[in-house]
């Protein structure tokens, strides 16, 4: 069912990770898969267009993408949720960046780094400080450090940017992690964003716990989620802002139209096909990525044997520690010199050295071939090591 | 080569026009076509969605978008756009928020009313406070009252919305008009935010002059330029940001990209589709719209005599000023008398009253029967009537 793209089509469909990549450089950096879209996808959408549905979507929360998700949730996460309390954006960004501008207080937001590079901006774009909560690179286990999100939320930040299903971190935080999360945040009468775009990926061995189907949250918390991970599907441009209350989804509408109607038609018809018609896609999905997560773990062990990884929980992103290697910048190594280009640690943490984030979402023969170059390019020497 | 769409079919594409206006009413307000997508266009999308072309676009000005488009801006308008100054934006709005938190002085905003609503909400929403240029209802011809511009700016005001062509007041400016602008603008050195959304709708009779086209306004000037609004295609989300420079342009890039990338892959697809091979539908287009314009003048003359209206140069929406008949809103008369939903005038200009906008973008029959339907709503008692 998962139908691997010839380098020839994945330039032709991903036109930003294949088409602006040199050629000869295989790309694992932006998170897509070099997979085709499903079936029920293709169908629904070829469908749209030829009944010329290319105009304005409807301006509503719930609607059929309400009830699709909310059908999704239950049967995916075992989570209630009222299809009316399901409002569209364009993508998940716009929509932290909405529920920052409309929902939070003026005041410092809290981000958890190593973050997806979008959301460092996010503080910034609504006119707001940054408080980094920063994961020490040697921590056994990727978690939020209650102790610096209480300190935060002492000093006056008022919204803690959560990710769950992690990226880069690639973990699931547990229902005990997020009850502690959520414990302080209550305390300090803070909100939580919680980006959920990765729950689909979750992998064996782990379980998504939506940050709203804990008791107590409704009234402080929005999750963002889509299908557009899962699916491939991120140029379509639709995500979901799911509310915990109506009082909450009413002040999103109050907020100026302009604040929030950008997501488009063909987004929202992909959306409800993949909620609707994608569970066996998405479990032949996972079953692959659970293989190349396998995979992964036996080539770094043969070609890079001193990569630290941690359990990759979910997400096709490896968070790979390569300061054994000595390399200040090992993304710009592996590209010069492997021509694979991966994205660089940095970006997740700036100013951090020696992590790269991998894009294991590909065939295993790319996905080998990427790791030995990675492997050849690294042993070389290198201009710019780690001091 | 224009299909109008059967009533059925609009309620399958048209899914705000249509699909939220209730059973029974003709839909006559938000600026879309009852006519099916150019056969140039689905095939571009069918082609694209087929070969999985669903992932992020390119993060690029130029590119193949600013290639057609300046392709389309030398053919159409005899305007000379350096392919590199075409930026992506998801939507006109969005590129017009883009443009002032990034471009424009922390200052007031200058908006010349009857306003598209969402242009009303463009201050609030970037921090701003706007100056109205009211347009007199009883002035023959429709224009930006230059002793007011340039008030607003010598108080302070720094940047100048202009649409060009006028959405509601369909005009399309002279050029000597929009030097006059100009001319106002330079000596204040304030900036030109200019949407010409509706420039490829320009109607037998009138030509569209570019501002950027003007000497003298690249570097205080951007253009907000679509396809979609032509094409029928406002909910594939691309629209295009137009520079005159590249320091403008660069200085788009330099802010945080999650103030812009949100635009569409399908988007893209069908602007170039436009662009490219679109001329043939378009022409088709103007020639429709233009009987459509023949037909709106004779219908109301034989049944609404009273209503005035000035020339319609550019757009499918005609701004009817129905005050003769004394009702207050008379859109909402018009619906629950006449079942047909016409844009209320009090939108594009709060606290007005008297005025609507007809969208005649649909078949000459449901023109009709749209205007005979008016005519039986507004001649009957009103429950408010003006004062
Ligand atoms: C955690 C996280 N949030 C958001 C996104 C992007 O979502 P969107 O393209 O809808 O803004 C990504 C993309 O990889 C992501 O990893
Ligand atoms: C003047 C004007 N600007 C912008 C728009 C909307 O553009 P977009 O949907 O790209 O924001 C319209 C829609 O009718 C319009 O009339």
């Amino acid at each position: 069912m998962i139908r691997d793209l010839t380098d020839d089509e994945a330039r032709a469909a991903l036109v930003l990770k294949w088409g602006q990549t040199e050629p000869g450089v295989i790309p694992a950096w932006v998170a897509e898969m070099d997979y085709a879209t499903a079936d029920v996808l293709t169908d629904a959408l070829v469908d749209a267009v030829r009944a010329s549905r290319t105009g304005y979507p409807p301006y509503e929360s719930g609607g059929e993408l309400g009830r699709a998700y909310s059908e999704w949730a239950q049967r995916h996460v075992g989570h209630t949720v009222d299809p009316d309390h399901v409002v569209p954006v364009v993508d998940v960004s716009q929509g932290m960046r909405l529920a920052l501008d409309v929902l939070s207080e003026d005041a410092p937001v809290v981000l958890p780094v190593p973050a997806y590079p979008p959301q460092l901006d996010l503080a910034e774009i609504t006119g707001r400080e940054r408080v980094d909560l920063v994961l020490d690179p040697d921590s056994e286990r990727a978690g939020i450090d209650l102790d610096a999100l209480e300190a935060a939320l002492r000093d006056g930040a008022r919204t803690l940017v959560l990710t769950q299903p992690h990226n880069p971190w690639g973990r699931v935080f547990t229902r005990a992690e997020l009850e502690r999360i959520r414990d302080v945040v209550v305390r300090y009468g803070a909100r939580v964003i919680s980006d959920e775009i990765h729950a689909p990926l979750v992998l064996p061995g782990a379980e998504h716990v939506p940050y709203l189907s804990l008791d107590g949250t409704a009234d402080h918390a929005v999750a963002l989620v889509a299908a557009s991970k899962a699916f491939n599907t991120a140029g379509l441009k639709c995500a979901q802002l799911v509310t915990g209350d109506d009082a909450t989804r009413d002040r999103i509408f109050a907020a100026p139209m302009t604040r929030n109607d950008s997501w488009s038609t063909l987004g929202v018809v992909a959306s409800v096909a993949a909620y609707d018609l994608g569970d066996p896609w998405l479990a032949a999905l996972i079953e692959r990525l659970d293989q190349q997560r396998t995979l992964l773990a036996d080539l770094l062990a043969e070609h890079l044997p001193d990569a630290r990884t941690r359990p990759l929980e979910a997400t096709y992103l490896a968070w790979l520690d390569l300061r054994a290697y000595g390399h200040r910048d090992p993304a710009a190594t592996c590209l010069n010199r492997g021509k694979v280009r991966l994205a660089p640690g940095h970006d997740y943490h700036p100013g951090s050295a020696g992590h790269v984030r991998l894009n294991i979402a590909t065939s295993p023969e790319r996905l080998t071939e990427i790791v030995r170059r990675m492997a050849t390019a690294l042993s070389g020497q290198s201009g710019m090591m780690l001091r």
